[in-house]
């Protein structure tokens, strides 16, 4: 099979070609004086079609480059394996007021209808909406071993907590590999003063090194109230762990600035605090799926 | 029925409203921190749903939007039209080279995907492309009508060229409706310096208003270039004509620089040379396709 990647693999493409011992191929890529963007692919595929691209901001411009390379490949009728590091529009994935769209149903339809035999995501906010509007296979990869092992030799006494109940399966992951207890946090409003403060559904962080894991940070805000409050209730250490450094303007310095030690994010999206690479978890869950689609 | 429009819609919508006496609803739209699109359909439709929405640059952004609408829209069940005043990615109708996308079909297939009923575009590149890859029933407006009433008063011993063979049928139909003669520009080489020379095929330019009409602008060259031979060849005066001003950066200093008297477009881009409007025949095709799927 043949690993195709351009600037929005992010190096994964390369990482992944190097792991399944296959042939990596750099697309041709450009942007037309108008704005349009123009890609070739420079060599037909052997076997397969691997395209890895992540959609993160320009997302409509990568999210075009990739179906560009989708239409493209589709020349040739080899199968084609769609890995999508940071899927864009996930979180727009369901009607929360009326008349609003499906954002992340335009983005998969889009895929299917150009003929996508198969996908893979990395931590998608909300698996149903895939399972609902893509009906080719597809897997979704949670990194948490490559989390875990990054925490392995840096933490005492870890405790895993995920910022609230819907995130909780992320920190079991990596509480299991860590072998440290997890649990989530939640919200309690101080009947006087109104402040919002959140603790450990059951667990104690005090005098633990406590390590907040999510899918994504944005603004950040979560992250850092609930890195403050793990302090003022003892934590020796807070890290913030999560797959998508989707980080808004500000983020960084707003989780710094709370007391966090470390931010730590994988290189779905890149950024200052993209440490970890998913590459092992990707590679596996493309190996996987091309047996499925074989 | 009811027209929708945003900023992408340039005005179109609210015209198209109008001039059909129908409803007209602005969408609500935002973009995220995280620079992905929001847009929310405030109103339901009553009966058939028109959205218009014009693609250039961003292209992307713009395309996003218009799916999103047509997502949203597709919640009450009603019939979808979408009128595209500009086609983004319409130029990239086939494989110039081996491995390219048909980038049009990109377009296209992720419209039909989400189920828009009847499409509407204004004068685009190749109408092949579009017959190939939209099964659903759909129309080209050419608005020559609005464009030969722009010059009809202007115009003194008009003579009505087009760039090249290929778009003769548009000079053809201006041409009609002003009472004028037209032709087609070639292409000739000097044989001693190897400059490239354009004229017409046929008739002379001597005396004579002449009026280049094409589909885009983009950077201007040819235009800038058939309208310095015609004043050598003694036209009196040279205007320039397109339905979509694409034009990229420096375009208009060098169509002026050129010698060209006036350089005007329609609506479907904005521009400062976009002078004419194509709600009249846009609106018309728009009620001629809904009696097709009524």
């Amino acid at each position: 099979m043949t690993v195709y990647g351009f600037d929005s693999s992010n190096g994964l493409a390369a990482r992944i070609a190097r792991l399944l011992g296959d042939r990596y191929v750099a697309m041709e890529t450009k942007t037309f004086p108008d704005g349009e963007e123009y890609l070739r692919v420079p060599e037909k595929p052997e076997g397969a079609a691997i395209v890895v691209a992540s959609t993160y901001s320009p997302q409509e411009k990568r999210l075009m480059k990739l179906l560009m390379a989708v239409e493209a490949l589709s020349q040739w009728g080899a199968p084609i394996v769609v890995a999508v590091p940071y899927l864009a529009y996930a979180r727009q994935d369901k009607r929360f007021l009326e008349g609003e769209p499906i954002s992340v149903r335009i983005v998969l339809s889009s895929l299917e209808a150009l003929g996508v035999d198969a996908l893979v995501v990395v931590d998608v906010h909300q698996p149903h909406a895939v399972e609902e509007w893509f009906k080719q296979p597809w897997r979704n990869v949670i990194p948490y071993r490559e989390v875990a092992r990054y925490f392995r030799d840096v933490l005492r006494d870890p405790l895993v907590l995920a910022p609230d109940r819907g995130a909780v399966e992320r920190a079991r992951l990596v509480a299991g590999e860590l072998g440290a207890p997890y649990d989530f946090l939640v919200k309690e409003r101080d009947r006087v003063t109104g402040e919002v403060r959140v603790k450990p559904k059951e667990l104690s962080v005090e005098g633990r090194d406590v390590v907040i894991v999510d899918d994504i940070i944005s603004t950040g805000g979560t992250m850092a109230l609930a890195a403050k409050n793990s302090l003022e209730a003892g934590a020796r250490h807070v890290y913030a762990a999560c797959t998508h450094a989707v980080m808004v303007k500000g983020a960084l310095d707003r989780l710094l600035s709370s007391g966090i030690e470390e931010v730590v994010a994988t290189d779905t999206v890149p950024s200052p605090v993209s440490k970890i690479t998913v590459a092992p978890s990707l590679a596996e869950a493309v190996r996987e799926i091309l047996g499925e689609i074989a």
